[in-house]
């Protein structure tokens, strides 16, 4: 069982230390641009390194609930080499949001599109998985083709 | 195994789906209402979109943690269909947020009981799986009818 | 299966319920301050509040995360364990918070080190599961001892 998820694990953790990696940031700006807790307000170097964390942040589950359900349903490897460029995006977002607001636009949209393949794979491996138990149910006689396309 | 988490991975993706909406709002508020990134504050109007959609992500990550525990541990359908009530509810509460503080109201309350009876199932479910691992180990001769109302 | 990860549900849901609790003592600080949705400014007090919330919040999916990467690749009880004290100082780190941004400062560090002891044991176990995957297919004589204590 471990091994149908071993990557998916790996590449979570990986976003993990990523997302600690993110909040280090957050914490040596606020020292340099003299911004304590609980403020949130300040120089516009300071704010494009909180909101390029909190962006971050506030994606994670989204991108580990479709890594995993990807992983699952469709495959695993694909997902994981999905998951490795997911994160590598959300780096050079953070690097870019960090120098100025126009550079942290062309690796947000290709996270978003990495992000829209991890839903589509998502999708694809659930109707393969309900389309091949309808099958076996009802003898439904999806063509089989089309279940391997989904199934992979 | 994929079949006990299928519906709850389904569920799951339309959830992904409904955050992905609401970050388009916010973009799309930002753009109407003039607010560049990083600045979060700006006419009330967009303040609201802004919120409705932290406050749904906030929450993202506990409705999915409670979602699989209580379809694991207590019965996937009835956790499924609490998951799209949710949903719904979340979903009524970023169009009344938009229009008004006070339009959020009825269905923030709708959405929190929903999650209460999430986590109640959960806590049914895992009393029920703790209890029955004792009785199978200790012999504590623990009602049958008291398990199946906690194991359905 | 589910015996594999009961422990760990049951810290998840315990961290569902401090979560609750936090977003409630929100509503308590907003009435009692005046400061209402959308706004999140207001006097010192209510900021401290929310922010050790919005705090929590963000560190909520990466802390289950872990949890459960730990709980599978390592070891359950000692996963459960760690995550029981990372709840006890949030809860702390709330608390603290709200009296003074100090305050929050000493249960913080704990907690970021409960959760690298997670982050450690995630990656030793998912270390200790691909060890072991490529000694069973490669036959490369890993030490079983290391194996072991990799595996526990």
């Amino acid at each position: 069982m471990l091994d149908q998820i071993a990557l998916l694990a790996a590449v979570t953790v990986l976003g993990v230390l990523e997302q600690a990696y993110f909040a280090l940031q957050v914490i040596y700006a606020r020292r340099k641009y003299s911004v304590s807790p609980p403020d949130t307000a300040g120089p516009p170097e300071f704010e494009r390194v909180f909101r390029a964390q909190a962006n971050c942040s506030e994606y994670f589950p989204i991108f580990v609930s479709v890594l995993w359900v990807a992983g699952l349903f469709f495959q695993q490897g694909v997902a994981a080499v999905c998951g490795l460029l997911y994160l590598y995006a959300r780096y050079q977002y953070f690097q870019g949001y960090r120098l100025s607001a126009h550079g942290r636009l062309e690796p947000m949209y290709f996270s978003a599109k990495v992000l829209w393949i991890l839903i589509g794979l998502s999708m694809a491996g659930l109707l393969g998985h309900f389309l091949s138990l309808n099958s076996f149910v009802g003898r439904m006689e999806i063509p089989s083709k089309l279940q391997l396309l989904f199934r992979w």
